[in-house]
């Protein structure tokens, strides 16, 4: 199925990247992968269409030998992007023989209207004709809303990816990672190997932030894939239960994308295979959760203009959900995310926002905290509503580190969650002012 | 019932203020009230009791000579503070013979346990013992959320404004309206005469601004005072029907205060009497409504860093209230709102927002304008689902202007309303970074 004639053929016109990372923190550095363990018979590719002026790489494209179980998840935005519609259009027809996933950065093709959706199935149809298959592509596109693709550009960078697909790190996932980027200031890209069955087998993705990220039910643009074999039904399963708990746990900027997508393919080159609920699904679907709850960490980590990481830690709710819905309130107050900018440890504002979040609380029961990442003392804020005299000094201290985590005790039950989300700079401001400039 | 013995004693106490306004745009310095016409038999004052760090005047007094009928509407966070509790309790038991607004700024006494609760309580026996009667205040304060009041300074102030109050602008309602202020960068004073029943009457209000502005129910600092007379439960009505239209639909950054507070005392000087619904009611209740409107209106244009005033009009939608839920989510966008600030016609992030407000929304029905406000001609971006071919350089024109309308129709059904909001700037972040600094 891969045409390798045509691969070696285009070898010549391989982009060269101007995007290194060197003017990254150290921190930032560390987070972007130099290798990876890749499941068996996939391969990545990343090209330079030329749909972003910067002329950063824009088209991915991950291609499977075997045909794959599949499953996604998608915006629950009423306006969903034509990329979306038709992906769902796929999987509702087909979600045992799919084998690539096509994307595009530099054009979200939402609220395109009627073009927008053939254009979306025009990139499926590329993707068919390459790999000599139907409705064989799941489409995510991300960018601009509201303007058409450059068809000519996404024809020519698909059929360029296609002849470029690698199974190699270098040559070819971390190029597709990179033409996930739009306003990321680096690659997200994981893989890991795992065991079941007394078999080895992989998964890897690629996320992408890094600003109209408020999951809620759907989440933002990524996929991982896996070497496993999981029945399409186990497999939507597994990836609802794992973006619960990472995807839909975080938060840069309140905003829901019209585009987010999140798939998993998965091939079953490993030998290992899923076909039944139980204890195997079970690891599975925890593997895919760690692993999943790492990527969308690495979105928080690059959120625009974040210089915090911050865990909202939310106790002693009444319900899973309630301590989801006031820890999401949390991350998305503006006034919470600059007194995290400006080191502040102006707490009301965490009370405040979790007063607003339409959760039941009774602010006499209500516990704040601080818990450094370098296992030093918490600091208390707030014992059961009535407020600490704060160490201001030792607060400043805690409010420098990067990794920070904040505790609330709702004091109602026994349901906690775990929440992740990041500040809100002048730079976030400069980013999103000037985004289509 | 005014000392005025004790008035005269202290005028050579009166403080210099250094907050002139020589360097706000003209436009807002035209926004600044230099005269007014208040209504009969208040009195107000404001001092600087030392309860800011910059020594602005922080403590406000409205007194009236004769018993007022009294509402007020409160915020609805769980978290409320102690001189919304307390100002509940007085008007629980005494919402006709009211005689005084009793403010300070600096602190808000919020998230203050048992020793917030007294200290609001001290704030109102402290003007009951000065005018002589009982429960005659209500308290409000606004600030830093988890600090204890400075009791000292509190009380001092308090004898001291009551010590300054005057019926005139310079020396009293200004002076209030500044010791209101927080991030605020003007004054926020109206007053103004209308007709009924064949008699004049005047109404003076104050607002305050200018962060954690995202009223819900309730909203934020202010109060209206009028020399017409109306009855406690008809005023309380009238009150919540003109803070449903303008201070509830405002948002600056979409953080509900623990503090907000609008209330209004109705003193009958003016012998206009209202005490039954009818024709005069609802003329009374329609200036108020414009009234709170412009008050309003003024608390947004002061917002925090904003360099735009958006007036959102939804269009077409179902009910009152999903227009209003459309409108709310859109104002709230951090997207939006960095795109307005950057004068940057990317609305798509428009769309973006309204499909993730929860009202129900059609896409292929939804079309979106930009409306001058100097009487050009409106610019479509989309008209039912499709996007526009958008002349870039005439929404540019357009996005220059400080003032825009954004109008948007659901093309579902018959009801609108309009909202009030501004932009995200890198002046925002900054006071909120640093506010408590």
């Amino acid at each position: 199925m891969f045409r390798l004639s045509n691969r070696l053929g285009k070898q010549s016109q391989l982009r060269f990247y101007s995007n290194t990372y060197g003017h990254l923190s150290a921190r930032k550095q560390s987070l972007i992968a130099q290798s990876g363990l890749y499941p068996a018979g996939f391969k990545a590719s990343g090209v330079a269409a030329g749909i972003k002026k910067n002329k950063n790489s824009d088209v991915a494209l991950v291609v499977s030998e075997l045909p794959c179980s599949a499953a996604a998840v998608f915006t629950t935005n009423k306006f969903q992007a034509a990329p979306v519609l038709v992906s769902k259009e796929t999987l509702s027809q087909n979600n045992d023989k799919v084998f690539a996933v096509v994307t595009n950065s530099g054009c979200a093709n939402a609220v395109t209207g009627a073009q927008g959706i053939a254009d979306a199935k025009k990139m499926r149809s590329i993707v068919d004709e390459l790999t000599n298959q139907s409705l064989s592509a799941l489409t995510m596109s991300t960018g601009v809303i509201g303007q058409n693709l450059p068809m000519d550009k996404i024809e020519a960078g698909i059929r360029d990816a296609y002849a470029n697909l690698s199974s190699e790190h270098k040559t070819g996932w971390a190029k597709a990672a990179e033409a996930y980027m739009t306003t990321d200031t680096f690659p997200k890209l994981r893989s890991g190997e795992f065991s079941l069955q007394n078999t080895k087998f992989r998964m890897a993705g690629i996320a992408k932030g890094a600003g109209m990220i408020h999951p809620n039910m759907a989440t933002l643009l990524g996929f991982m894939v896996t070497d496993a074999y999981v029945k399409p039904d186990l497999l939507q399963k597994a990836l609802k239960y794992a973006v619960d708990r990472s995807f839909n746990s975080i938060s840069i900027d309140g905003d829901m994308s019209t585009n987010d997508t999140i798939s998993v393919l998965a091939n079953g080159a490993s030998n290992v295979r899923i076909e039944s609920e139980g204890s195997d699904f079970e690891a599975f679907r925890d593997h895919l959760t760690q692993f999943a709850a790492e990527l969308a960490q690495l979105v928080v980590r690059d959120g625009e203009g974040a210089t915090k990481f911050v865990t909202l830690h939310i106790k002693g709710a009444e319900t899973f959900e309630s301590a989801k819905k006031a820890a999401s309130h949390i991350a998305t107050s503006m006034l919470v995310k600059t007194a995290l900018f400006g080191q502040d440890a102006n707490w009301g504002r965490i009370c405040a926002s979790l007063g607003h979040s339409g959760v039941d609380v009774d602010p006499s029961r209500v516990s704040v905290k601080f818990v450094p990442t370098d296992g030093s003392e918490h600091l208390n804020l707030m014992v059961k509503g009535e407020p600490e005299k704060v160490d201001e000094e030792r607060a400043s201290e805690i409010l420098k580190m990067e990794d920070l985590q904040i505790e609330v005790d709702l004091g109602l039950g026994n349901s906690e969650t775990k929440f992740w989300t990041c500040d809100i700079s002048h730079e976030y401001v400069s980013i999103n002012a000037d985004y289509r400039s």
